[in-house]
């Protein structure tokens, strides 16, 4: 049995983009862009959408600016039905940047926006809906912010912003089924006009476990990537998700050779995963910027130290 | 909030042994004892009980085994109110080797069990309960018994076992949380004096969120492994159960030295953890020894064959 409601998108160029500054070379983009289009998933997210006033783009690699003339080099001559979508952080995009959809191979325009940045994110995001976008907002760190500005924040939501599904989006890798069973069904109480999404980040190895209890709660709205990769613990593994779902559209045999071909190798370069500082930082519902940098010194296998400052930060 | 009655039981040299033929050194079982001990942990399982007259000492660690005098010099000098376990199986063990509880260092004795054996595991039990031990019987590859024999199996151990708690083993980490839920409550509500036990396994990352959802469902017998160390995909992770559980006796930090010091230059000498095979196998409710001879052979990374072997078995 399936749900048909269900949407998943990849965000493995966008997410993994995290770990080595959105430097993926094109030819890697292209072979994860054929394998999420055979495999038959909704929406594969490129980057952001970021201001090159704001960002150098000597610093940064391509997907932190995904130009549009960047994009269909990715997209040219591949079959597929799957949707391209980017994300802009609030206060780091150019609006007049982004031209309307009908000119532009992206099709959903996803807003990550903290509670505090609510206000922003809805004038973002109805702007980019009224330039024929789909549209999301994604708000983060929501293991922090669970408090009645919260709630409001849906309320204005529902009533203001014309964007298709709102997500959850699991920053710290903090929550567990019961919290993200709680927030699911907050969401949808509140958000009666719009589908609830769910990003999960791995700290604890939590991410599918609640993918899978959105999924029961009636969320649609899910987020994965490849082998899991992504900024610090990483995010839900994709090819799970896929392997758990019912939908007979869905076919986890390209994921399963992009992972053979390109992500197995990869990880040998790069770091992401079930590694202790950031199952720590998740359990203490911390952002996981401490633990990247100790995994970038040489106590990076000092496990008690870590777990102690963060239980006994020094104060100022 | 935390329950009182929720005992872990560590199986890091009994599930781990099944990688190395249970030849850990003693200076590394001591380590794991130590550790467990002043973390606060219920229940060390240090191995197999085993006949010697089936299974060759050339062949296998002391583990296989566990001989008393083993064991003692083990706990000898360390300060600890960790209970030793030991796993049996079905027509495994040479009962005559087994002295009275009194005589020994074991503690609790665990009789793994299929469905179809369940006669002979109570008997077993039965057996060693009038030896003195606490005992469980731990029922195997529960994801592919689920229909009426396990419900016999369920109420014959409720009138005739002598154990203190009947384990859901998901050998193949086959189960998502609804069919975890589905098995707890049908064992809560058979097994009316006994407690209820989990014990996954993490092919498909989930061991430690269907042992948080046993946990929801009232089982209060709970496995783990030190960085999730057990065959193949490996186990629930203490460090992340000990994380979640509120019960100020447990004390995570020397489980974190133990990873620093142990388990990490031990993963870079031996496998387990998540590994698509692995991950393939737990989605088609399949035992890992086809994958674990995959990972032993030059097409170790040829997951979409694997998958394909798996889907389409050629009969003879």
């Amino acid at each position: 049995m399936y749900r048909e409601q269900i949407k998943v998108l990849d965000c493995t160029v966008r997410d993994g983009g995290l770990i080595n500054n959105h430097n993926f070379d094109q030819r890697f983009v292209r072979e994860v862009y054929k394998a999420v289009s055979a495999s038959g998933v909704d929406y594969m997210e490129i980057g952001y959408k970021n201001s090159k006033s704001l960002f150098s783009s000597k610093e940064f690699g391509l997907w932190k600016f995904c130009d549009d003339d960047v994009i269909r080099k990715i997209t040219e001559g591949i079959e597929s039905s799957t949707k391209i979508a980017v994300m802009v952080d609030v206060g780091r995009v150019d609006l007049d940047d982004v031209k309307p959809a009908s000119e532009s191979p992206v099709d959903m325009i996803r807003v990550a926006s903290y509670v505090k940045d609510i206000d922003k994110a809805i004038f973002m995001a109805n702007h980019f809906f009224d330039k024929g976008y789909e549209t999301t907002i994604n708000i983060m760190a929501i293991s922090r912010d669970q408090g009645t500005e919260l709630e409001e924040a849906l309320h204005q939501i529902e009533q203001e912003a014309k964007v298709g599904a709102v997500y959850i989006v699991d920053s710290f890798g903090a929550l567990y089924q019961e919290t993200t069973e709680h927030l699911v069904k907050l969401f949808k109480k509140i958000l009666k006009t719009k589908e609830v999404g769910f990003h999960g980040h791995n700290n604890q190895q939590l991410a599918f476990g609640n993918t899978i209890e959105a999924i029961i709660h009636d969320a649609n709205y899910m987020d994965g990537t490849v082998y899991g990769i992504g900024r610090a613990a990483g995010n839900c593994p994709l090819e799970l998700l896929i392997g758990f779902l019912k939908n007979p559209k869905f076919d986890i045999r390209p994921i399963l050779d992009l992972i053979s071909n390109e992500l197995v190798p990869l990880r040998n370069k790069i770091e992401w995963g079930y590694i202790i500082p950031y199952a720590i930082s998740g359990m203490m519902n911390e952002h996981p910027r401490l633990a990247m940098a100790l995994r970038q010194s040489a106590g990076k296998e000092n496990y008690r130290e870590f777990y102690e400052s963060l239980m006994n930060p020094e104060l100022d």
